[in-house]
């Protein structure tokens, strides 16, 4: 059993409320706290059901959809219903792309081969340029790195279709590291072959599964009228192409991308905040990111985040909790394709002097909490944090390490705020990434409500006690 | 980056093998055998595809059934491919007891009701005893723990049927420990109902989900001839009768079980070894339970404990691991309705005389490793592990916990012997423990994989450091 005397009556209580801020609370009051919070949380969570909604009602919530307009209502709306002190959005432009009528990848054996054409599972990366109506057919070279595709030269490439087929390491126990290991090949690989005059390029997927399921995601191009059609393969189909490859060089692919660029749209950061008693110009922010990718229902990445983001909030006003600094909602816009989001709401901090002693994500899936990173400007915050561990391991939380927070939060680094991000389990996170089976039936909802938990826990504590 | 030097020569190259023996290896020798490990188990890791087989053959292993019988010979197969020293069976006489012809609970509104009848779902606990082929039909009494049922009495209960209905606390961060607080309802409440006179017992399924999935398991029995019959009711149909108790105190329940108790059977613990080079008579096990309940494939519960102390064996195989003590992979027989192959083999050990240096055993489902749990007669044997825990994390090992290992390898503790339990993610273990979903789709194979290389790991380090 868990106590409950101290720091509940004061709690509960709206005529003693302000005796939080009086005092730093001792042992047994954190305790009460905190197991407010994660029963609030657990018993009476409702971010999994707010997840439901968003994304049966607002899926594919690419920068410029209606359907990101949609969750930036819907997220408004929901934060006015929790009684905040203050809730508003911030314009941001951000960039518009359109997949289109569905693209295809096909392979095609040379001329006089008895081997049918096969389709490809494939989708364009986000951003990728459209080919032609007729699409844009040649040879493959297959490549496993940036680097491999320097030493073939433009002579080998030019006018080919480059394949980037290194996959994520099955070794690696961390799918996170694993991506980061590969991604250089679906960020900078489809720009880089281009500057060798490839036609097009093909990306493994990242992902440790196999699988026919495509993951879209970024790919970086320049404005200078040189990029190509770019696409991720599943990894059976990269897997298949390889083989063909393999038997037979001249085998040809034929891809067809009907993308669009359109002028940059109007989107907005969506925030909502309790004003602190005791330090109101001083704030602490949890966030998120509204948007998703178009082809994802975009269920943990990232709805999970926001309605936990917007979960910590209820739960502070469910309690009767009201916090010494100001706690601020943040659901950034613009994540996956541009960032807008998040560095204009770092702009708006630098220009304003708003004063931010703690800025904390939630972006790597609805998963079991596990830990927390933490960093500001390196320092070594995430070793203070650790006078917490027996505290948060109920919630499984079970490590601080060091870190630099999240893409949202990342643009506050230089201002010298402290970052951190909810570390979580996630094994299953990349069988999902960035398609269309990131829906809400692979969220769990007490593994969602415990990182909610988690979240507000960490905050209370913050608020509480200091970094 | 980490260390490939130094342990990797001895390891791969058998002239060199004795050298794991002699001295103690340092940090760069360790990372490297350890990555050896997570390697092997990650990237050729046959756990999962082991597990598949195991559930589609053989599912529904419970003591005395064709389905364990032909998981002994498969497991015991599987060992002996594995070219290990020493594969032998060990014989248990263990309970036979058969479901039989399918359950039912109907819930029938009082006379003169129009309100129709209402199918239950619902699972007979094991062991429970016959109903009359025409079933029993009473009045029903809920209550929300055993000591309730006290207060009221036996006039109060004689004739009716007992319902079980307090749910596990929804508050409760930790599945386990919430199962803990509510499992007494299931495994002492029918029998506690019988000395009342009751005339048979519904449970509250033991899980935090609302399903329509029954959840059976162990009840407790004395041998006078006065248990009674005793049924898992899904959380849906509990909430649905007790609804209508609500509404109608005068509802009755029909209950029909059609379940055999048989002689006892003959089973096995299927057991293989690897010897020791400097200490042969000196064994480290790893364990997990064969048997499963007789409704389920048992793929986590505990199919993925099965294949991941299989894999152990064949990854110190794979990689050329001579170790210094003998590492004994034990499968135990019944473990859910008697415990008799965790029990034989303990007595095994005591009347030998046999010296076992530490037993771990994975036994809470295939989901994500996050730590161990460590005991020895309460001894502080887990604060000594926590020196391995920056070489584990990279598996997700973050804690060691105090503990006194699992049910099967439980019966060890009197002899001394120290005890450890792989820990893991197991937020959705109880939506399916027990139940028909307990399928290989809930098992991730990488955090299957995960739990392998972690259970490896720590033996390894048991074997070269002690504990």
């Amino acid at each position: 059993m868990r106590h409950f005397m101290g720091f509940l009556g004061c709690l509960v209580l709206p005529a003693a409320l302000s005796c939080a801020a009086a005092v730093p609370p001792d042992t047994a009051d954190r305790e009460a706290a905190l197991l407010l919070i994660s029963t609030e949380a657990l018993a009476r969570g409702q971010a999994h059901a707010r997840l439901r909604t968003l994304v049966t009602e607002h899926p594919g919530r690419l920068a410029g959809s209606a359907a990101l307009a949609g969750a930036v209502r819907w997220s408004e709306q929901l934060l006015l219903g929790l009684g905040l002190d203050r809730v508003w959005k911030q314009e941001v432009p951000v960039p518009h792309w359109e997949r289109g009528a569905p693209e295809s990848v096909r392979m095609v054996p040379p001329a006089g081969s008895s081997l049918p054409i096969v389709n490809l599972a494939a989708a364009a990366l986000g951003g990728s340029i459209a080919t032609p109506p007729e699409g844009i057919s040649a040879e493959v070279v297959e490549v496993r790195s940036l680097d491999e595709l320097a030493g073939l030269g433009r002579e080998k490439i030019a006018g080919r279709i480059v394949f980037f087929n290194r996959p994520m390491d099955p070794a690696e126990p961390d799918p996170g590291r694993a991506y980061g290991a590969a991604v250089d090949q679906r960020s900078r690989g489809p720009r880089t072959a281009a500057d060798f005059g490839a036609a097009a390029a093909l990306v493994r997927s990242m992902t440790q599964s196999v699988s026919d399921l495509p993951h879209t995601g970024g790919t970086t191009y320049l404005n200078d009228g040189r990029n190509i059609p770019a696409l991720a393969l599943s990894t059976v189909a990269a897997d298949r192409l390889g083989a063909m490859l393999a038997a037979d060089p001249l085998t040809r692919v034929e891809v067809k991308v009907h993308s669009r660029w359109h002028p940059e749209a109007l989107s907005h950061n969506v925030i909502g905040e309790i004003r602190g008693t005791a330090f109101p110009d001083e704030i602490i922010v949890v966030g998120a990111h509204l948007d998703s990718w178009d082809l994802t229902p975009g269920a943990h990445d990232d709805g999970a985040g926001v309605v936990q983001a917007i979960e910590v909030m209820r739960i502070f006003r469910a309690i009767g909790y009201r916090p010494r600094h100001t706690v601020r909602c943040v659901l950034f816009t613009n994540e996956e394709n541009g960032l807008r989001g998040g560095k204009a709401y770092a702009a708006m901090v630098r220009d304003s002097g708003e004063k931010h002693v703690f800025a904390v994500e939630s972006d790597g899936g609805g998963f079991g909490p596990r830990g927390f990173s933490l960093g500001q400007n390196d320092g070594p915050v995430h070793e203070r944090a650790r006078r917490w561990l027996p505290l948060l391991q109920p919630l499984g939380i079970l490590a601080f390490t060091a870190g630099r927070g999240g893409a949202d939060i990342g643009p506050l680094l230089p201002l010298g705020v402290p970052l951190g991000n909810l570390l979580v389990d996630e094994q299953r996170y990349f069988d999902l990434h960035h398609t269309t089976a990131d829906t809400i039936e692979q969220v769990h909802p007490r593994e969602l409500h415990l990182g909610a938990a988690a979240l507000a826990s960490l905050i209370w504590l913050v608020d509480q006690e200091g970094l």
